[in-house]
């Protein structure tokens, strides 16, 4: 009986291991209800009320993962022999335990502070359109995410440190390539768009369309792609999202009078995040076994669904009966819905508002320049100058204004460095698993056409959502795809598509 | 210098007490807003996540209370000259702690077990209409609870612990008065309105009424009395209920098309619980001072609202022009309103649908049986019968089955014992506080027949609201209405009332 003692204990370790972790992850899940609450639901006098509760929430969070039992557990199992479930579990604790352990309390409070007032300092200095009053936040940012960078790892490159918070296990060469590419490769792709002759469609979708009536429409796109509604919910937000968990994964949109296509797009992409988050394995729940993988993956599952099957003609010879039933007014034809789905834009300057090409040039630029401010290699007041020379010299255009240039956007205010870039893996990974899928599951397109998608959706289950964090990355990448992570599928695709679109020789 | 020390570390330790105090207080606010979301927007497939939310929140909660910190504390400061308000916060806290760390977890846990189980027992011995069924459980829910008050204090009556639980400072004594005088005083007042000849209007809101349009009157009648809809909104639930904080308190309420009425009476009582929580201080946030007083005060505060002002002739001059607007078909006059919201029934069996004269007789009954049941006086077997010959010797009506009888209510199958008396001391409550309203801001009635509700409600606001759990429930009651909590004024008003609309002669 003796001899059974020691795996006996490690039992009991993991146990409480587990349970603790489970705790983490309930606390957080609670919080992720809060805030979707605040977002959607809550009067605008609870705020002073929820900041608490939420802040409250965030440091039990905090205690719970750094408490010396949570190191003592790490250390107790990382010696033990575990199966690959709960190797991961203990992986991802670890990660977790160490980044929150290595960095001082106080720098996260003095983070979390600046971040606070960085918010409307963001927001007057935009309305008003006046780079420098902003300019000295985020030279405080800069700094502050610096030192936190060299907390963690004091050898590695700060602004990889940084990429790691939203991805992980992606190294930042692999990234810095990615990235690369479709600079070199989308750059001329663009241009020679620019240059032809060729007129697409693009206004299939002009005209008022009452909210409503939209609403029953994102309705009517959540039902074609087979959402779970007794797992989930549609409302509207300012800024459309997704929140929740496997069991209760709810989408938000919004709807403009005068964008009917914006709305259907930007449902069918939270539908995306939503659905990824619902295949994620029940009996995981709590670990990181039933979370979701980093910001890339999450991306890809939304991109894929928006651009993949939601601009593919497929899916509008499928949809745009359906559209017709809610709005009669529309008149176009499938392919013209299609070509106004996916147009180019020669002017746009908001990235918000980028189409599926341009969208990576905008990402590139911010990449660029966040990389370039951390490593110290440029200074904050140099920063819309250098954001003026890049738009124009890879997409032609040049903003008038920061507000329409580098004040565009929140993220730096929330000290975010490192973010960007996953938008552009996303959709680079949602072009590589579509291949694969096809590839397994034959020609998916054309059960878009009719409607169906469950062997896509199947295969996306199998493959990426069963596994939740089980696997890092690279390798949930490669065992779903046969291949490493790379751009190859995402410009192929690109240019046939867009090829085929603007009638373009060369492509 | 020395000497400041022993008062600097007695304000240190208030500081370390109140931030937990207030830790707990958040984490009880956030799982409000999980139920609350829970019963009005999570998809039903979110159930089993939910649970296990709230079932750490819960844990963590009560860690933080029982830790021998809060302990230590509570000691400390109970040595302390301490001002009245953090008097009261220790006092308050204290009461949870001792409740709290008396009670093993063991049993604790088998009482919450016991209670998720009996659930569906409960529901299905009411749908075959099957008292066995449910008899077992309900023994053994008696027993646990019997156990339960043992703990907490052996020397006391057990149903007395177990009404503190809900009504912790009105003694049993008080209120068994209370109840008995209702009982003794509404029997022959019912009696002699089944006797009268007099027949009042009772088909003032009779007819089909959409639920959109209802829900446009609901939000009508919460605009006329003064809801701040900056600080709260309204939804549907099948069993409405108001839930929140003072910064967002939100009300729920239900439709059903023939019962326009329902929902007005249910809408308006909602909205004198959120009303109570929002008029807490601001500044009180996180502790006792800025809680609600126990479930008499916060019944109190509904029954005053639904029934001294919605079911008043004032409110319905008032308000019946804005019911026409909505509802043209509704032809009544406001005496005819004001008579059909006020009709006696002789022959209704069931609690949640009765008027507001037998209403009480319900609650004096379930009160006469669990506490004779607790009391060990009564066998849970002999439970139908006695709950039938007591409806039958009180109400003259005799439940022909259990279904509409002894199993119609929830709260034996919560464990709940203790809980009804609450309802019966709140409406009784309602009356006094109306009353000294009056007295103090002079004819209340002719400022509700003008839509004027701000010094009624600035009267609630100052002698109630304001106060928090600074007072217990009596001396709040004598500070505000000048003497001890009685059922004097609800019985004047409920004689005065309905001898003029029966046109009694004895009353």
């Amino acid at each position: 009986m003796a001899s059974d003692q020691p795996s006996e204990t490690g039992e009991d370790t993991y146990e409480q291991f587990e349970e603790r972790v489970e705790r983490i992850s309930n606390v957080g899940n609670a919080a992720g209800i809060l805030r979707w609450d605040q977002e959607v639901m809550m009067p605008e006098g609870g705020t002073p009320a929820r900041a608490k509760q939420l802040s409250t929430l965030s440091s039990i969070s905090h205690e719970l993962l750094t408490a010396e039992e949570t190191g003592d557990y790490l250390d107790e199992l990382e010696g033990e022999d575990l199966d690959g479930d709960r190797e991961a579990v203990v992986r991802e604790t670890r990660r977790e335990y160490d980044r929150a352990t290595t960095v001082p309390e106080e720098l996260v409070t003095e983070i979390s502070e600046t971040t606070s007032n960085a918010h409307p300092v963001w927001m007057e200095a935009r309305e008003e359109d006046e780079f420098s009053t902003f300019a000295p936040t985020l030279e405080k940012l800069v700094s502050l995410k610096r030192e936190y960078a060299e907390h963690i790892d004091p050898d590695a490159d700060p602004y990889a440190v940084l990429f790691a918070d939203y991805e992980p296990y992606l190294d930042l060469e692999t990234a810095e390539r990615v990235l690369t590419r479709l600079r070199e490769e989308l750059v001329p792709l663009i241009s020679a768009i620019d240059d032809s002759d060729t007129e697409i469609e693009t206004d299939a979708f002009s005209g008022e369309f009452d909210d409503d009536t939209q609403e029953e429409l994102a309705r009517d796109a959540l039902d074609t792609l087979g959402y779970d509604w007794d797992r989930g919910r549609i409302d509207t937000a300012p800024h459309p999202f997704s929140s929740g968990t496997q069991f209760d994964a709810r989408v938000t949109t919004r709807f403009d009078e005068e964008d009917l296509l914006g709305s259907i797009t930007s449902t069918i992409h939270e539908f995306g995040h939503a659905n990824y988050t619902l295949g994620l394995p029940d009996e995981g729940y709590g670990t990181p076994l039933g979370e979701a993988r980093d910001l890339t993956v999450h991306e890809s599952q939304s991109r894929l669904w928006e651009n993949h099957v939601g601009r593919s003609e497929a899916f509008w010879e499928r949809f745009l009966p359906q559209v017709r039933e809610r709005f009669p007014e529309v008149e176009a034809t499938p392919r013209e819905a299609y070509e106004s789905a996916n147009q180019v834009y020669d002017d746009n300057l908001i990235r918000v508002e980028a189409d599926e090409l341009t969208y990576h040039l905008h990402i590139v630029i911010r990449f660029e320049i966040e990389r370039d401010l951390i490593a110290g290699d440029l200074d904050v007041e140099e920063v819309p100058e250098v954001w003026n020379d890049k738009y124009e010299e890879y997409l032609g255009v040049r903003p008038e204004t920061d507000a329409e240039g580098c004040l565009q956007d929140i993220h730096w205010s929330h000290g975010s460095f490192g973010y960007f870039p996953t938008y552009s893996l996303g959709s680079v990974l949602a072009a590589q698993l579509y291949d694969a899928a096809t590839d397994a599951v034959g020609d998916v397109d054309s059960r878009v056409r009719e409607g169906e998608f469950d062997e896509l959706n199947g295969w996306l289950r199998e493959e990426i959502h069963a596994h939740g964090k089980r696997y890092t990355t690279p390798e949930l990448i490669e065992r779903a795809t046969g291949k490493a992570y790379s751009a190859d599928d995402f410009l192929a695709y690109a240019k046939a598509k867009y090829g085929e679109l603007y009638d373009l020789e060369a492509y």
